[in-house]
């Protein structure tokens, strides 16, 4: 694709300072950016990098807007990240095959399902009876959605998705696991991004449920009775046990967990790889992780932890003995 | 479905108090029951809940028969949420369609794979040469099992399983990975399930082995020559590394490690997120999961520990000065 | 299979020690071996095994050749470990129906997807337009290969692998998450094998890139704009966050997380389950996980470690007032 600087700034809005006429091909990073390219900076610590750029134009926030101008073409917007989200999806739409709607001939799907006219499903995917699929969803590739499991408008299921798969439900009995059915469904919200090969699991009476927004990224585990609350994001490998329920506006970081049972108010924010193991009602970031460290600190540093709590012990006595040594003039 | 309570408890047993006529529509929870609704009560931490319920009826221990009387219909059963598993069986079978026997059409069998004519094998399964597959068992839409392998009876597969993928093993050569062809197969016992997306891989030389009523959830990785014990439950996003023995009835938490070659006693419990480093010969519950805090405490903490084993020598240090000066009158 | 010792010598070198005649029927280990098999022993660890084993013939290296011989026949190699890699690469192509060049019917590819003529597409596997599959790449059944995407020649891609969904990227607007397009591919080198249900996502802008020689376990994250050099390997679970760059002979254990934008020096080698949250520009072992213990002790830890920086205060105040002590004669 080749446009003129003017056709995007027509398109998406902004200030336009400079060659109107200016030919664009390419949306890249400000490092490694060409006189053909549109780049943005969105965060001040990349500031250093813009009088260097050879971008043919730099999308910028007001502050930056002096030394946008002093290098060369520019696109002064109030959220340049936002802009740049926008640059992309308007760029996708002019260069790249939308899919379809319909039902590719390769995928299996049961009669009672409801498919909306405008979703589009693709290749090898599977949904079940009394399934329903809103407009303007589209399902990558080879994607599972179980029997009576419901998504909504304008979501994007990527390839080996399952929604729907039995919750993890089992009763102990004489040492064995009692099957417990799950009676339960999944019922997804609108504009919902679901990563490749996540799943979410049916419920075991009640519904799982994500509500509209909610963004997970790869490889993902939800447990039966989730509620996942509007515009929450998660990043890949997040595991979140059955009948955890998360907040409006949450973040999870890559490779955390959080337990069963448990609550996460709004806007709470756990760092990756972190360990939700009580209910957090206070808004905020939290994080547990080890610091790593060279192999060799580390043991040292581990063995010590294993003791941790005989070295409080010890340090109790020293602050008794400290103090009697005190009173004993 | 609608059915009167006396027919419940005509199939399931138990002790039927109150209103047999009384009609049940659904099954729930305490917290939000109809009277249309049957529930239970396992967990004594929930009996408060049971005076305040709506439920038309509720499945209680002997403990709690008094108290379930008292506000209405129940059901008295030795143990209670078994019972509640085996009504999820019966009503399962009485609202949905089950799986038909016999292999969906846009299934890709091997003409050497021997399945038991009562198996199920859903659509766009791939099921390799020379595998088998017993009776009763289901394999959910897309599942992979692998040239060899073999799955036993009633076992449950859900979407995305990948059986008999290769194990991880490589022999370092100048610099390079030269492959070990994995030479075994996986084998799996009776009444298995395994969840959506949960990978076994083939064992090297011989066998990877999955022994009788073990239950995975989605997302588990187990590697090569690993032998899972009988009846042994694993959440999900677990890791099983190549080579470890992990014995009968144990419990592992989600998202938690077991490194290779290690060997774990039957009845060993692991916490979700820890990993297993060292083999465990003694039954018991272990943990090892950095405690969640806010960030801010968080990083004050992971940065003393990274000095942890110098806080020891301090302490020596101190205790040392301390006896000294006990000696010094 | 059943073949004469002296055929494997001929076919694999060293020097075969003992009756050449000797029929061979399966490759084993040490351990259960039987005068049929013939094993190996490249870990001195196991060097206490090598007389009791029955095993037909033994690969060893030049120090074991004389405990070796002691026993029965032997294959004395060099590196025995990697003999014992490339006997199984030789005994599959004679006991294994080799995956046939050509796509299987039942997979869906794009009309401008190019696959080169010696490649094998496995069942179900999906395709995307402009995708290119090299010379000799494997992929088994249930593969995804998305638009664009490039995988080199002699690759092995396991069941479930997606290669090219969209990496997770949004920009937060009014509370919402609006959508970055990702406009890059993936481009993946030779000899490459990626493992059952592993994702590697498409870049936002540039490409994700895998160099020669990577070999990826099953059930891993690749995030977008991620680059990982030639000859790493990564273990089961990891998690890779987008634009990390991952050095060339690295290695990654299983369930590490490497956090984003993060750079990760050459022959760095990570434990696993440990997180990576700075850069690491020092080859070397790295290690940060929480050690296991029974329950009781580990929350006696772990509450503990929540009041680190405490102690660290308190032993601050002890040594300081120690230091006055010795001051005041």
């Amino acid at each position: 694709m080749d446009v003129a600087l003017r056709e995007i700034a027509a398109q998406l809005g902004g200030e336009l300072i400079g060659d109107g006429e200016l030919r664009i091909s390419r949306i890249g990073t400000l490092e490694g950016a060409t006189p053909e390219t549109i780049t943005f900076l969105s965060n001040p610590r990349y500031a250093a990098q813009l009088a260097g750029s050879s971008a043919g134009c730099v999308i910028v926030g007001p502050a930056q807007r002096d030394a946008a101008i002093a290098r060369g073409a520019a696109i002064v917007a109030d959220e340049p990240y936002l802009y740049y989200a926008r640059l992309t999806q308007w760029w996708a739409r002019r260069t790249r095959r939308g899919a379809a709607a319909g039902v590719h001939p390769s995928a299996v799907i049961d009669a009672t399902a409801r498919i909306d006219p405008s979703a589009s499903i693709g290749a090898l995917c599977v949904i079940g009876a009394g399934a329903a699929i809103g407009a303007g969803t589209r399902l990558a590739p080879r994607v599972t959605v179980g029997d009576g499991c419901r998504i909504g408008a304008r979501c994007l299921l990527h390839s080996g998705v399952v929604i729907g798969a039995d919750g993890f439900g089992f009763a102990p009995h004489d040492g064995r696991w009692e099957k417990i059915e799950q009676l339960g469904a999944v019922r997804i919200g609108d504009d919902v991004e679901i990563g490749a090969n996540t799943c979410i699991d049916r419920g075991a009476l009640e519904d799982t449920v994500i509500e509209d927004g909610v963004k997970l990224d790869n490889l993902i585990q939800i447990g039966h009775n989730v509620r996942v609350g509007a515009h929450t994001a998660m990043a890949g490998c997040v595991g979140v046990a059955g009948s955890a329920t998360i907040g409006a506006h949450c973040t999870i970081g890559g490779g955390a967990v959080v337990l069963g049972h448990l609550s996460l108010a709004d806007h709470v924010h756990i760092s990756a790889a972190s360990v939700v193991m009580r209910s957090i009602r206070q808004p905020g970031q939290y994080s547990g992780v080890f610091p790593i460290d060279d192999n060799a600190a580390w043991e040292k540093n581990a063995a010590t932890l294993r003791q941790l709590h005989t070295l409080r012990e010890r340090i109790r006595v020293l602050e008794k003995m400290q103090s009697e040594n005190k009173r004993q003039p």
